[in-house]
């Protein structure tokens, strides 16, 4: 099975050892990846994203890979500092305050009036809006409660491309076609568990995240649009590190990390749901390229049907799947 | 603050070491408690309720207090075996099959006709049927579901006390009062906690449980009908030690350990809802004396509002509220 130019539309590199410790788990099999601006401090100026692009390629050594960069959303952008900096970001990442793994500094009101100046200049500059949509609300209700807000940036901002990143609702695939500007990513863990894999047996710190998976019915929405791959939908991993020791304690940190088996456990879900190569790969990333215009890297996956364990963990970081059979490896990877 | 005769109607105890790690921590406080049989292999027959009893003597030591014993439920317990065994027992405990910890050996089926001649004779016998209620669906529906179970046993068998245990739902409490026979038991952190103190923001193992907490219209439920001493409602704490090391690790272990703070956090929460004195006094003792007709060790526990800072653990076993402070202090414990 060949799967061409992957492409990772929601990517957690972090920074310091742990970049230099797992971006090639990501830059070795995609042609590229969203990068997450969620930083401490935050990727908030034109020199923050060119140093922070300039650590990734000193990360990802001699992979063929490109880190399309983002800023981390403030209301005060105006359209002077966005033009500024347009030729060195992909996508502007809004995060409501204190949501998720540093998040403190995001929006904490969502007024239109307020939130103008910075997304018509980002429409104009045809910038895509990433947004994580959750209120802070009940955990099983925060993503459906966002809902409203995404309806309302869509009227207000009909030129505005917003990605409604790592849904995990039925509700978030229902509003998905009732705007022409709304477009999503689908992460691989969303596919695959729900509350009841991490809360359901014993606790499984290694697949809690945020959103934290729903139920079974939201995952058989998201599988729906996945398999069919939907041309508003997109592969975003949202793969998100921490040290083992971080998520193995008395406060369990956020975050699935599934980089480096993303592709093979993805081949083997559109497998098992018999859905087609065309559509995987369209999910994978030709929606992508042509939601974001994007003309990646050019690489060609090889994967075969070969049963490999999962290792217990890449770096001090644990995969999901860790010590587990998987029944796709990768064989060969092409750049070209 | 005094309260008299406190009884912990749902206590885990364990075996071994882990016994003798943690029985005083019920024992200094309560007068008795209902021991829950399910060890490995589980308490089911005379002999072995009778050294588990012998066990836990001899681990509280000097302390004065009963361990109202249980037997692990199976439908083959017949008239003859359960005569001969009542005297040695209070209630016994139904588990589904690998609902919770060590429950393996549990009830598979609920087919009424299997299950009556074992709950008659328990009628005959007056022997209460405690219920973990849950079936094996999605972990927020689970309780809910078992409620039509529950109504099928309470119709079936209308002389058998059931006792709804460590209950988590607004379903449960609905379903109380509707039949004369049910009762429930509520533990302290189902009217402290909801899925968001456990998965809401950081991933919190400690207050991992089975049931899991559920949502804020559930625990609102919950605090009612124990706030106003609901005469069918009486607390169980279903403290349930594990090793820090199965807690913190990437597969936990359920159970909250409560039993050295249970008193001193009821006698805050009832405080600061502005419940009476009496009405915790009947939740903690007075309506289980009445619904299991026990006559418990006196022992007046004193309590004064003086701020003390949880310990880190017992034992190496980490309670609710490790290293954080709570209002109330054990000023004095007195027998009689």
């Amino acid at each position: 099975m060949q799967l061409t130019t992957p492409l990772d539309m929601h990517l957690h590199l972090r920074d310091g050892e742990m970049l230099d410790n797992i971006a090639k788990c990501s830059a070795s099999t995609f042609s590229g990846a969203i990068i997450m601006p969620n930083l401490v401090p935050p990727v908030r100026t034109k020199e923050e994203v060119v140093a922070y692009k300039e650590r990734i390629m000193k990360a990802i050594g001699d992979e063929r890979f490109t880190p399309y960069m983002t800023l981390f959303f403030k209301p005060s952008y105006d359209k002077v500092f966005l033009e500024s900096v347009r030729d060195e970001i992909t996508a502007i990442k809004l995060y409501p305050a204190g949501i998720t793994t540093n998040s403190e500094g995001g929006v904490s009101g969502f007024d239109v009036e307020e939130l103008r100046p910075a997304l018509e200049a980002m429409s104009e500059l045809d910038i895509p809006l990433c947004v994580h949509g959750e209120t802070n609300g009940f955990v099983m209700d925060r993503e459906a409660e966002f809902v409203s807000i995404y309806e309302k940036l869509a009227s207000a901002f009909p030129k505005l491309k917003i990605i409604m990143e790592h849904i995990t609702t039925k509700e978030s695939v229902e509003v998905l076609d009732k705007f022409e500007n709304l477009y999503a990513t689908i992460t691989l863990h969303h596919l695959l568990i729900t509350l009841d894999d991490v809360a359901g047996g014993m606790l499984k710190p290694h697949l809690f995240c945020k959103p934290i998976a729903k139920r079974p019915e939201d995952r058989e929405a998201l599988l729906k649009i996945a398999l069919e791959a939907h041309p508003k939908v997109m592969f975003g991993s949202d793969s998100a590190p921490h040290p083992k020791h971080a998520k193995e304690s008395c406060g369990c940190a956020a975050g699935v990390f599934t980089a480096p088996i993303a592709l093979q456990v993805l081949a083997e879900l559109f497998e098992n749901k018999n859905a087609s190569l065309e559509n995987l790969q369209a999910f994978i990333s030709g929606n992508a390229q042509k939601i974001y215009a994007l003309s990646p890297l050019a690489k060609t996956v090889t994967l075969e049907k070969k049963s490999v364990t999962v290792p217990s963990d890449y770096n001090g970081v644990v995969p999901m799947y860790a010590d587990e059979k998987i029944a796709y490896s990768i064989k060969e990877i092409k750049n070209g």
